[in-house]
């Protein structure tokens, strides 16, 4: 249940309401939006009188009681989207936001070097894996912490934000300058690791499991926001079907209900969603077009020797000449590339 | 395998090169390009020795091993895209088609309505379902006979070519008139359909079935170029996954993959593929932009009343908004809409 | 909506009634089982006051609402379960039939070995495909017309009375001796093909399709019933999933819910559900444990030299050996085998 | 590569033939059988020339590439199936061993009251949830470290071993009494807790992923025993598929193939696989038809008023039923309950 508060309550006001219902065993989560303020309630409220709520309370301008199990997440709770500030970088509506860089960190020179290229593109965010969630034990299993500190020195050259993958809450304090915290598609439904990020202050970005359901995903977004951090950035990376051709079937169609549902900001993986080099720009712009808040492209200086996914990523011009077309097409969407 | 031949051999020539071939057990298939003529063998090539045939041969300019299974489809024997002519119609390359209309034709009046509005907005082709593939035994099975004569009224009136799916080869005398036969994702594979069909010389638009690769795809099409019908058009229109908000999971890495791998032109069509009215100009407008040479859009004068699937068709204006849309990306695209 | 009626209700009683609500615009089924007789109306029941009907009719024992949209198939309205009886065989609660024989009828040699050998192991009925559905226009596509007569002359030769697939309704003539017409997966929304098999009085073994549902699968079977036949053989042969080490993934919880849910006899496929010859005995195993009423499994005199699917296809000893096995475990059923 | 080694070769040839390996820069994983002992390389061993291997050194009986990923739990490595002691049951070749309990350990009362009468029925091992993963934040979480304690109290009034699913390696110290590790599907690819269980000397069950393959869960496992443990269990618990009537979709072939593939014992979990309860007794008994070694179920004294899989659970009685079927179908299997 959601009470939309009327405009201008003093906050005692606000925290004498929320305490009310702390008192009679609700939970609550607090939304405060540019158009209005909302609480809302978890718990059993099924015989809660929303009317008389309304009635009774000088601050609640109108309740409604929300079906989905989602709460912090739902749109209709927060009815404006969010928009999630990281140094430069905005992404949320309003702006089409390219993440862009190596599947996996290999060394400084890499690194540097594509992060100059991809900033120089255009890209506000640079990605690089450190510690590689791998099929095979036997497989490159990343830089690991070395691997952090060489995207700490990209960063600190290109002045470009950084976001790498987090793969248990163990991690944490190696991950202190990392802009953004990617939880894998593997690591979608490992709820201690949302519950830790939901105790920090910056963002996460929340891949869809290779498995999992739109409302799967809401909900694994719920476990952070719930847990305080409002800054969840989810993101599309393709579902596992029966076709043999693709690494993964983009579903565009989600892109389309997470913006419905949810305020949070929604991006796209094109490159793992499809494991095709050639497949990339087409379904990057297919992403712009669906209305999609961002994309996440894997580039590299030497695609055909990188030590993790090569078949999927783009090179460095390759990478350029699909950014100068989505420039383009972002100017007719009113978007900010 | 398939042999590229000189410019300019005459006629006699192909022949006798094709007898050769077929006398010692190969079947043939020969498909004229504007930049090429080809010469495609099927059967056990695995003895032939291809630079033998290349020296030897006076009209071949060279061959190469066809290693997938469709060859008539395949774009490796036929380079340059097909365009396919239907009234003042083309569907293919430089061309964004859109084919629209009600799921079920329910009366001379809905559907010349329809047909007008749809017309008006910019549609190319009318659609109109006459006999309906239903779950259920109880449902609605469509107008039938009556429906294609209301359909042929339509067409008539308006100058739209029209579409409409036949579901089994016994109806192929009811639907001569019709100018673009529909075989519908459940009868993907009804091989013997898709032979009968392929005796015809008019257009067939092929939807993918719902748990078919695209791969399969690509041999149902086959069926029928190889019985003697090149005018084959394939249509994405959603895969069946675990994924339950949407009808299906429209897949756009397919329509990039059937372009670059065969000839014939693609399209997609959304309203299938989401089942949710709102789902369906965002992703037009990412059938647009991954490359597909058409969207097939279901429009009803009154969705909330519509005998058949209204929660996915568009209103007359809903559909006018997204075809003005439309537009401008098609400039952008450069293909005429 | 199901009335069940009162015991020895005279025919015409039962005529004037059904009557009665056809004139009112319902369809209707009459279930005459072993135990009692069933009306059931199709159409919109929503206003029919069940107390009220039971309370007027002299007839009508009780009456209840069926919220499945499947009636003639449901177990609701017929409670006991059907079993089918061809030639000596009997399909259905107290067996466990098997039927065997070559994924393709290859000569009449062929046949008859197999057919003897089957029987000599136990098999009841002799499968043989004639008319051969390909994914590819340029693979084997069976004996066709030919292959049926080989099939005949194997039926002659042991007794075994004979199953093929039939592949659209214009092949009705070819088929009239075959004795249980088979639909394959591939045609189980073939609804022509289901209406018009519907309106046979010979079994008809319906497959489930790759990215069919259980529902589907009874509404499909519901399109035969409702045509007026009752023999349908439902069998489970594996669905379309991610895993690629199978040819399909056999869903044995499938069974048990369809014979919950329906009347009508439940078999298996563990040859095309696999596609891997030693995944065979252990499925058939367990296809008979969980409580199917039969197996269907692919045997070759020579499964290397087989034109079709030699890789799922026992050979005859095998086959021999897995009856043995299954023989003791039917036993400990209470099922004849 | 694997090399057999001839027998009664003393440690130190072998230890001398191992470093060896390892100094060219192998790993290598050394596997005790009790029909032979093996040495497999993990590497690029390419260059490797078997035949030379074999000839030049004293101790080597033959040697063979082996081409599938996973090496430590290859049946290529280690021939002979690994049976897993704890306590006074057996997990492996010649027995099927029943795991049960409720799904959460909800009191002491409780689950001792269900271990009493599961180990009366004839479990050999009690399972019991303290820690649980839910798709909502808003969910019950499980009774957590006192649920541990609780089942610790079952354990010692019972002399039933325990198992209970870890969510992540921090936990490993609250863990120390539970006999079995469990890492649930959500967790088959969370890398970094199976290299943490693969530091341990105690059982580890591992649970196949909704969307994993059949090798993907043979990696897993190899991760684990490529750490230093050997002791890991396979538990086929269902895959998610296009059908919604059941939980998951039970893959019977996925136990075949993993005990053909692998010398690891394989179970399956007819509760969570079909989430339904009547499906789960017959589910049982094709578990064990199709030749897995156990099964793991759910049991609750009082299903209706369970906190968490209430549908899925059987009531004590009904898990007693089941127990009297199963023994003696293990009779016939030649397998010990």
């Amino acid at each position: 249940m959601v009470f939309i508060l009327k405009p201008d309550v003093a906050k005692e006001k606000i925290d004498t309401f929320i305490m009310g219902w702390e008192q009679k065993g609700f939970s609550t989560i607090l939304s405060v939006g540019t158009e209005h303020t909302a609480v809302c309630l978890i718990g059993n409220t099924a015989e809660i009188d929303v009317d008389h709520v309304v009635e009774t309370s000088d601050i609640v301008s109108y309740g409604k009681r929300i079906t989905e199990q989602y709460k912090a997440v739902n749109r209709t709770v927060h009815e404006d989207s969010t928009v999630i500030r990281v140094g430069d970088a905005r992404i949320g509506e309003g702006f089409f936001t390219v993440i862009s860089g190596p599947c996996s960190v290999e060394s400084e020179e890499q690194i540097c070097k594509i992060a100059r290229s991809v900033k120089n593109s255009g890209a506000k965010i640079l990605r690089g894996g450190a510690f590689k969630p791998r099929t095979s034990p036997y497989a490159f299993q990343g830089k690991q912490a070395e691997g952090l500190a060489m995207l700490r020195l990209a960063k600190k050259e290109t002045g470009l934000p950084i976001v790498s993958e987090i793969m248990n809450q163990t991690q944490l304090d190696l991950f202190e300058d990392v802009d953004i915290l990617q939880i894998g598609a593997r690591n979608m439904q490992n709820f201690d690791l949302l519950k830790a990020v939901g105790g920090l202050k910056k963002p996460v970005l929340l891949k869809r499991g290779l498995a999992n359901t739109i409302e799967e995903l809401l909900m694994s977004a719920e476990y952070i926001v719930a847990a305080g951090n409002e800054q969840v950035i989810l993101c599309e990376r393709g579902i596992r079907s029966f076709e043999t051709m693709t690494r993964n079937t983009l579903d565009l169609s989600a892109v389309v209900l997470l913006k419905q549902k949810s305020h949070l900001p929604v991006i796209a993986d094109p490159s793992h969603a499809s494991g095709i080099r050639s497949l990339v720009p087409p379904l990057a712009k297919a992403i712009l077009a669906v209305g999609a808040d961002g994309i996440m492209v894997e580039t590299h200086n030497n695609p055909a020797k990188a030590l993790c996914d090569g078949a999927q990523s783009l090179d460095l011009e390759q990478f350029h000449t699909l950014m100068e077309d989505l420039r383009k097409r972002a100017a007719m969407e009113d978007k900010q590339l």
